[in-house]
Order: C-alpha cells, then structure tokens, then sequence
C-alpha cells in the first residue's frame, strides 16, 4: 500500500477548495456574499475617514453561464479613503493580506471578504479584477489583476496612472462572476434594506441586472463616533501575543511593559497586579526590603510599613522571563480580578438615537423602545449590545417575532436558529411580560465588538458566548418590561376610552332628565366631570 | 486621519486569530476538538492500510490554569501508517501542510484540526508537542517540536532515532493544553460512543483524568474497502482546476486531455462531448471533412455518413487554449448531460452489515432498518447516503426523534439544528407513515463523501446542498416505509393475538358443551380449528 504523500498549499489555495466556509456555497449565495463584501469594504473605507458614505453598487447581466446561471458584471463605488497604489494589487489579489488585522470595531474581521469574491469570480469567469483608487491627491491609479491561486500572489495585468483633476477620493472595484440573480434577489434587497436601516448616515444605491433602482437616502450626516485602535486587554491575551508584546517592546521593565501594552492598565493597576503575580519587589531606603503582602498604600502610592515614605521597586525585563514564566504570566493575567473592564473608545455603537432613526424610517411602528447595554467583554474583547423591540406600525405579523441581526452595523441573514439572540429570544420567558409571539413584533438586536464571535468566515451567525448571551438577555428584558408597561397603558387606555365612553353617552341624558327633575334651565358642566374621571391625558383619549 | 496600514499574516497567524471558526471558541469545546482532531487522524492512519484501528487516548490532569480551566496533557498512540521522519515538523507544525488535499474520502479534510489542537495547547500552555512515529522500518523517529505561528513553520526543538526492534508501527503524539473537561465530558464519551457505533472493526481506548477507563472492544475485523484516489468529475471542475490541469498535463490533444485526467470519462464520452462543445474535427479519407453533426456511429466509432468508415478525427491541444476557451470548456463541461455519475470506488460507506452490526451494538433496537442509496454528485463530488432508523429497545424516548448524525465516519455533536439531516426530518410529514416523534425511534444519518460540505472548519454540521438533501429525503421515506410496515404489522399482530385469545379461551369451553351435547366421548382437535383462523406464522403470535 502507498505511503501517504504530503504537500503543502497557499493561503488562496486552502480557501479555493473550501469555498463553502467563506459562505460562497451555490450561485445565489455566492452572488450576495459578494456583493456584501465589496459594500462592506466601502462603508469600512468611508467611515474610517469620518465621511458620510456614497456607495453605488450595480449588477450587470454579461450573459448565460449555465442552464441555471449567469455571469454578472458587478460594479462598486465608493468615497471611502481609497488605497494607496502601492497596496492595490495585494489588498484584491492576496489572501490573509489586509488592513482589518487590529483591534478595532470593523466591519471586515478576516481580511478575506473582498479577496474571496474576486477569487470566486476569477475562477467562475476566469476575467481579471479592475480597481481604480485615489486617496484625493493628484493621481488616480487604475489596476488590473487577476490572483495566482497556487502561489497567493497577485498578478498585475495592467497599470495606468491618471490625473486627478477634481481631486476625488475613493475607490471602484469591478469584476464578473457566475451567479443565480433572481434566486438571491430578495435576500440582496432585504441586505440594503438593512444595511440602511443601521447606516442611516449612508446614501446606498443599486441598479439591478433588470435596470431597477434601489435608492436608500440618508436620513442624518451625523456620523457616529469613529472607533479607534486598541491595545489588547489583559483578560483576552494568550502566551503566543505575549510573547510578541516581549518581542517588541521597548520596555525595560514589567510596569512599564504592562501599562504601555495593555487596554486600560495604568500605574496602580500594573503594581497591584504585579503584586499578585510576585514579580515586584520593594525596598525603602532606610528600612530596606518590603515583603509584598507588608506594602501599605498612601496617596495612592505603595510605601514603606514603618516610615510611610513611598517604596522603592523593581521589576524584571520582560525580555529576560523564562517560557515557564510567561506561561505563568499569561494565566495570572487571566485570574487576576481588579483589571477596569474595556472602555467603548475602540467600539462604534449606532447609540439609540441612531438607531431609532434607522428603525422608524424602515418599521414606522406605534411603539418603540431602545436600549443600549454598557460596554462588557467577553476573552478580552469588548462589545456593546444594542436592542429594540418595535411593536405595530409596518411591523409584520407572522406568529412568530421578527428579528433583525446586526454585527458591527452588518446585516446578517443566513442560519438565524442558531445564532446567540435566536437562541436567548427564543428561550425567553414572554408570558412574564404579557407579550406574544403573535403579535406585530419586531426585534433588533446589534452587536458591536473590536472582534464579533463569528462562528463562521461567511458571517452568518454569532457564537453562543456565555458573556454575550447574557447581555442579549438583559436588553432584552429591559426592552421587553417596556414594552410590557406600553401594552398595559394601552390596555387601560382602551378600557378608560370604553368607560368614558359610556360616561360622556349617559352623562348628558341624566344631566337633561336631572335638570327637568330638578326644574333647572341651565344644564350643568358636564365636560368638566368627565374631566374629572378621566385618568389619562385627553390626547390619549 | 490615518491612512490604513497594510500588512501580511501567515495560514497559522490566521487561524490563531479566528480559531472560533476552527470550532475553538471554549476551553470545553477546545478540549473536544482536540480529542476528536487527533484521534481521526489516527484512525485515517490504520484504515489507509486496511489495519484495524487501535487506538489509545488519555488526558491526565496537569494542574490549574485559571479558576475554570485546568491543564491537560493529551496523549494519542495508534497502529496506523506512521509519518515518514521529513514530513514529521510540516505535519504537526505547518498550517496548510498535509496528505489529506486529495480526491479521496478521509475524516480530516482540512487539513488543519491536528495542526489547530496542537497550535491550541501551544498558546494556552507554551509547551512543546512531542511526536513519535515509525513506518514500520528499522527506526523510530521522536520529534519535540513548536509552531512559529508568524512564519507558520516548525521549529525542531529536539530530534531523536532508535531501533525499531519489535517493528513497532504508528504514530504517538503527546501535548498539553487548557481546557474544562467536566464540562466537556458528556459530549467527549458521547464522541467515542458513537465513534464506535460507525467503526465497529476499531479498538478505542479512552482514560480520563480521573483514571476512569472507557473502553470500546471490536465487534469485527472485517473493514470496508479502503477508498481510493479518484480524478475530478466533469461537473465538479472550474476553471482553476482546467488550468492546473493543462499545466501539468502532457496530453497533446483534448481527446486524451478528457480521457486521462477526468473521472469516468472514456474515449466515445470524451469524442461525444468534443462534438457537443465543437471542439473536435472529424475528416473521411475518401469523402474530406466531416461536420461534426453528420457524424455517424457504427459500432461505437464515429463513421463517416457516406461510405461508413471510420472517421479520422483532430482535436486541440489543450496548452493552446484561449482563456476565453478555457472558460467555454468549463460552461461546456457542466453544460453536457451526458457524462456518467461518479462511481462510488473512491468512496468508502459502512454498508448495511456494518452499521447494523454498529447499532445493535450500542442500541439494541426491537426492530431496525438500514438503507444505503446509491451514489450520487454534488458539484462534481460524489457521495454516498447510508441512513437507519431503530425503534425501541435501549433507544430512548425524548419526545423528539434521536438523530445520530455521521459524516465520512465522523460523529457530529454539535449545532444539530442547523444540519441538513435535521432540516429534512424536521419537515418529513411523519403522520403519513403513521410514525410519530412521541415514539422511541433513533435515526441514523451517515454521509460519506470525498468532500464532504461542512459549512465550518469545525466539522459541527453539514451544508444544506440540494443535492444532498434530496437523497436523505429519499432514503429516509425509504426506511420510514419500512418502519410503518412494521408498525402496522405488529399493530395486527396484536390485534391478532387478541381475537386468538378469545378463541382459544371460548373455543374449547364450546367444543366441550358440543361433545356433551351430540353425546360424543371423542373431542373434536381444536388446535386444528385454531390454526386455520390464525392469520400470522405461530413464531410471531
């Protein structure tokens, strides 16, 4: 029997044959996937920049593929940032090259969206990738690419170098690639909806093969806060990224390693900790050596049990720590409880104005309510939990709710059961807060994180995190008792209306029969006794 | 504002960011994969030389890491192939290096989980992999070896030979990592559970950190036919696969391109599709150019129309191919109806015998179907469906169908709800085969394939493919016919034994006052009369 025979394969490679993770799993998802990818990029690019984001998006039929499928020309604008021209040919044709490596809410997580719809096109049509980018200085670079798939490396067909009179910034990606239009239109119609919804700041436009429009204007250019990079956070690093951080850093010693590596780890914190992991030593100059747990803390310094004189400390290069002692380290650094939690800086939540003003210009319900959760953290990385329930309005009534999910302001659309905020909503115990799934409900629940647990390079559902269920879940039934005191406000006034009503129909017939009785001419005021018994305001009424 | 950087990151560092789509995301689902990885590739290892697996795996406890997780070493021994010693640092120590991109049916396909566990114990606990191996030769070759996760290669920490005396053969592979094995637990034992239930010829021994011993004995030593190495079908390719393929070729012509280099493409299916897709060019001695759709064909050979003798006939050489070509073959390729299914050689399915023989084991079941349907495609890849459904017995009664789910051998515990076998039982319309999920009925779904479409690199669930789906339709009414014609059976049975009840009970008491009567000594033989109303054989009343 033959030995095994072993190679080795590229980055491209491996996701050539395993399409299927990256989501391009039959034409009518490959097509949408596609086209998700390339307009993510482009609100990515806008948004850095703080511009309010123009993308166009237009999808051309070029003619029959297969019985079943077509090929499509697929054209993206943008008034992103656009790409210095030294960076074009690998940012569209090498896979694992990007700039979505940091930690930094983005849209993109895997620096391989965009290469893979160009990878798909390229294999299905075999045509090259036009990317025409200007960063608004005075030329505008044009490339033509295709991607050497076993060697992951781009191939530079054509360049061409143009003036940029008018100063434009952005970028246009255009290729062709084989796809089922009609199968995936209504989930790429129900993606821009969305994506408009949560990116109400976005003017999005796309023309169909049909020659269709669809139009999604802006309704704010208030732009929410830009995330900034982040350090990585004690709670979230493993022994590989210390070692890196050892690697490069500059540092000397372990205080100053750990306040200028680390998200949120100041003076007091770094000792404290290094307290805790007995890698500090003190020493006061008249009393000598302080033993760790004898360390008093004055003014919020840690000095001397006999003189109150501030200590004197040392601590270990970082360079110079053993493999066993950065495996130690690591874990200390995991146990250790009095780290500050993330803060938001690096996160972009829509915020609930925001987000009210997406949902009502898409649902117009009755009622609405929207909750936003204080930033909380899950392996080291923050993340933020939007919620909102919408209730009547253009709400549908299916029986079941209707749930919008979001991630980093993505839509996400496929394999709902088993995401998180399926699970938690469906788990939830409603009949507490007098709500029914057949009501015209709505949900929408957005998660923002410097990395979003996917479960999938595709981005279609969120992991069962502990740390994030249990967010979803506390929006949740903050939004859900809302919504409970609305529907029994609602309920009261429609019994108040019923009680009044009566009232204000026999009221004035025992007025009259009374002032006969009474031998009275002038009617009493009636209107000010149904006032009176009126317990909600007369708009409500 | 800053411009975006750009940078490149290797296959490891890749998936050391993502390893939540590895099926990574918890140190209890690690500690299964881990497990579940390198004891698939030893069983991969034994059955690519028609050994019988034994496999030993035990995870001693180490000590504490944090306050939920521990360490954990994981030590896997198997009889298998064994490594040749220069592929030894690639395999455990190289994303994307392996013996598994091939055309063949295997449990890993990714080429990527041992790699993952081992990449995961490296950077929870920083120590090295240990690996031992021999091929059966006269050494024993031992590896401590590390990942350089940046530059994904291996670093040789320490290299050791010995004798080989007993001609030992297999691989040992040993590592530590953090994990909750509590937690994991009941799906760790669940996972050799049913492990044995789909490789009833394999010897499975499994000791936990507690020393509790979980051991699985063979039920056979029969294996099914090793799977072989096939060529890609006609409708699997695209047109990077064209291109590698007229790359490497030497063929000089497109006849024998088809005919060497596809799978179940002979020479009049090759010169059929040439005509179809005008790629060939026939010509008579006599009579000078034929147009291909005169060609006639006399005895299995394209004939000239005018005299019957066989045509001459001149086909492209592939190297010459236009791009446009390229892609107009490969529309043509999947275009073409008439190319034969994939036959199933390279496919290795349990067979009736053995998955019976599989679930008896572990479930004695009162009444058990099996069904394997015939080989079919997806995309060009051939698969097989093998499903079984058992009733009562060990089987338990949930309320809800027990789903075992299998695929290339493989259980799959996790994410059922988004599995296509799920999605197919759940919408069956079971009152027609008078089966209800109340009763005590287990499925058993197996899928094997040479590219099984798992939608995550953690093998969790398998991709709703129509294709796929519809032979796990068509099986499972198969066996769900059955099923009814059993229930139905046993219903009359019963019924049957009912109404013989009343008749041997009456019967004799009638036959007694009749003899008394007619003033007979002789009784008549009832037993005769008893027999001639019964409707079932007497084994089954």
């Amino acid at each position: 029997m033959a030995q095994a025979t072993f190679e080795e394969i590229s980055a491209s490679d491996f996701f050539y044959r395993n399409r299927d993770i990256a989501g391009l799993t039959n034409p009518s998802r490959a097509i949408f996937v596609a086209i998700r990818e390339i307009v993510e990029n482009s609100l990515d690019a806008a948004e850095s920049q703080k511009i309010p984001p123009d993308v166009y998006v237009r999808l051309s039929y070029e003619g029959e593929a297969t019985k079943e499928t077509q090929i499509y020309k697929l054209r993206v604008e943008d008034n992103g940032s656009g790409i210095p021209p030294r960076f074009i040919p690998s940012a569209f044709g090498q896979v694992l090259y990007g700039s979505k490596y940091k930690l930094k809410q983005a849209r993109g997580t895997f620096g391989l969206g965009g290469k893979m719809a160009v990878l798909y096109g390229q294999i299905t049509t075999h045509q090259p990738v036009f990317v025409t980018s200007s960063t608004g200085q005075e030329k505008i670079y044009s490339f033509k690419l295709m991607i050497d798939i076993q060697r992951n490396k781009p191939i530079i067909l054509d360049r061409k170098v143009l003036i940029n009179k008018d100063h434009w910034r952005g970028t246009i990606v255009e290729f062709t690639l084989e796809g089922d239009y009609l199968r995936a239109m209504p989930k790429i119609i129900e993606y821009f909806k969305q994506t408009a919804m949560v990116n109400p700041y976005a003017n999005i436009t796309f023309v169909d093969p049909k020659g269709r429009l669809y139009k999604f204007t802006r309704a704010t250019t208030i732009m929410p806060e830009s995330p900034k990079e982040t350090m990585p956070h004690p709670y979230g690093v493993d022994v590989e990224l210390l070692q890196r951080l050892i690697q490069i850093t500059t540092c000397t010693n372990m205080l100053d390693f750990l306040k200028g590596h680390f998200h949120r780890v100041g003076e007091i914190t770094a000792i404290k900790f290094l307290i805790f992991s007995n890698l500090i030593s003190f020493s006061c100059r008249e009393h000598g050596k302080i033993e760790n747990d004898q360390i008093k803390w004055v003014d919020s310094r840690p000095s001397c049990p006999s003189c109150g004189k501030t200590a004197e400390y040392s601590s270990k290069n970082p360079k110079k720590l053993s493999h066993e002692e950065i495996v130690r380290l690591m874990q200390n650094l995991k146990k250790y409880k009095d780290f500050l939690p993330p803060d938001a800086s690096c996160l972009s939540p829509l915020g609930e104005d925001l987000l009210k003003a997406g949902i009502i210009k898409e649902l117009k319900p009755e009622y609405l309510v929207v909750h936003q959760r204080k930033p909380s953290t899950y392996a080291g990385h923050p993340f933020i939990v939007e919620l909102a329930m919408a209730y009547g309005g253009d709400v549908p009534k299916r029986g079941t709710f209707v749930i919008y999910r979001f991630a980093n302001k993505i839509p996400l659309l496929y394999d709902e059961a088993s995401d998180v905020s399926y699970r938690v909503i469906s788990v939830m115990n409603w009949r507490r807060y007098k709500v029914a799934p057949e009501m015209p409900i709505a949900i929408v629940v957005h998660i923002c994180s410097t990395k979003v647990p996917y479960k999938t390079v595709g981005k279609e559902f969120i992991a069962d995190r502990p740390e994030v269920r249990r967010e979803v879940a506390n929006a949740l039934r903050e939004v859900a008792r809302q919504l409970q005191h609305f529907l029994a406000r609602q309920e009261h006034v429609h019994m108040e209306k019923k009680r009044l009503g009566i009232f204000s129909k026999y009221l004035p017939k025992i007025a009259e029969f009374s002032t006969t009785l009474a031998q009275q001419k002038r009617l009493p005021d009636i209107d000010k006794l149904l006032k009176s018994v009126q317990k909600y305001g007369a708009e409500e009424s």
